[in-house]
């Protein structure tokens, strides 16, 4: 069953730029599809449009209005190919509405140079066995979020007690993650990673998911195969809108993907 | 004096969300103009272009080519524009070629609810009278960087040993800032001051003013009138590429702009 994931986010393409796709009702959350599933399908067809670029460096996405399952098309344009680098746009479109609008900078992460230096260190989230699992989610979460049966993800408890009314207060949520079907982690699929754990702020003891306004990823390196870990925080809410910040860690110790966000 | 600024970004409308321009000399930095500089311009048309919404609030901007002095365009489109929130998409075009491409969502930074809650710091910059004034930067300096005339900055001297050969390592630079004809800081100038200081590179001794591909710039209030403190840092050199965030704090003490970059 490794290829949920694959089917969950394949484009077919139809002619300038244009690809055909159906999104899947299991990513739903709330009332519309969750953001990172959209951002994946939108970066699969772009991976498409740039055949000898496949990963997504420079990710960025504003969000318009509620996708829902069903028919959708990914229109792409390629606005700059050169070198190592492409720019591009891409554009999902339900029922002649725009869904998300991104832009993107795309590369081939396998050719760059090997060369880090860092001063980030992982995210310091406890060992799987101290974690509580998804699968303990209670009934109404689920029926909020049926995408979490798409995923393991283990948490970590001391940002957890939000869902038993006790916030830590601190805006932390972190995770271990995975697809549930098996598929490795791609420089795609963390596209979804960075968007698919609750909201930050319920640690914040502030219930509600609140609809993401624009949300830029990055991508620093194809992930090692294995688990993901992923940690999200925030420091500011101001204006009635906050920040959700959010770095990948993979299973060899190395930063892979990073997120900024206004939601 | 305080109109040099204004005439640097200003816009004049011909129809069909068209903005024409005449770019400055006087913002240039080695081979191209400065990206803040363009962003502002890009943002001050996009503000043209939605008069009940003057301020960005998330502005995306992906780097396609080096602009030059001369005229240019700026093409807005609206994508939506409901609520307190509207979306819309800017593209500089000069000489027939895309310069920037920005998504942006814009709001009245005025109308939102003043409650904050944040738990970050102000960036810890010494006071300025301990500080090293972008006047004393060397001639060499000034003809690579013309724009470095256009604006007041005191950089902290701990990370200023790059200027002698001695970067600290540390990967930070940070300084005060303001605009050298007088005019207070808003929404759209910042967009400026989040790309105004050296790279943040030269501080790990890595010279060379590297073209940035990706910058997301965050607005979050409108600047009380003052000085500016300035902090840019980088955790993470990989694939000859590196991050660089910012953090700009007002006056007042309050975190109006962060940015998050691919460079």
């Amino acid at each position: 069953m490794t290829d949920v994931w694959a089917q969950a986010i394949a484009v077919r393409p139809i002619g300038d730029g244009i690809f055909e796709t159906t999104l899947d009702d299991g990513w739903r959350v709330g009332g519309g599809l969750n953001g990172g599933y959209q951002m994946a399908v939108v970066g699969n067809a772009l991976r498409a449009a740039l055949p000898s670029k496949p990963d997504p460096i420079a990710f960025s996405t504003h969000f318009l209005s509620a996708a829902l399952a069903g028919p959708a098309q990914v229109h792409t344009r390629v606005l700059r190919d050169g070198g190592s680098i492409a720019t591009v746009e891409g554009r999902l479109v339900q029922e002649g509405q725009e869904r998300i609008v991104v832009l993107a900078t795309y590369s081939d992460l396998a050719g760059l140079t090997d060369e880090v230096a860092t001063t980030a260190v992982p995210a310091p989230i406890p060992a799987r066995e101290s974690c509580l699992p998804s699968s303990m989610a209670s009934d109404d979460m689920r029926r909020i979020a049926p995408l979490m049966d798409r995923f393991d993800m283990l948490f970590d408890p001391a940002h957890m007690g939000w869902a038993m009314g006790e916030p830590s207060g601190e805006g932390v949520i972190q995770a271990w993650f995975r697809l549930k079907d098996g598929t490795p982690p791609d420089a795609v699929s963390l596209l979804l990673a960075v968007d698919a754990l609750p909201p930050v702020t319920f640690d914040l003891g502030r219930p509600g998911w609140a609809p993401t306004l624009e949300l830029t990823a990055h991508v620093r390196a194809v992930p090692a195969p294995g688990w993901l870990r992923v940690r999200h925080v925030t420091r500011n809410v101001a204006g009635g809108m906050f920040e959700e910040d959010c770095e990948v860690w993979d299973s060899a110790d190395r930063l892979v993907a990073d997120r900024k966000s206004v939601v």
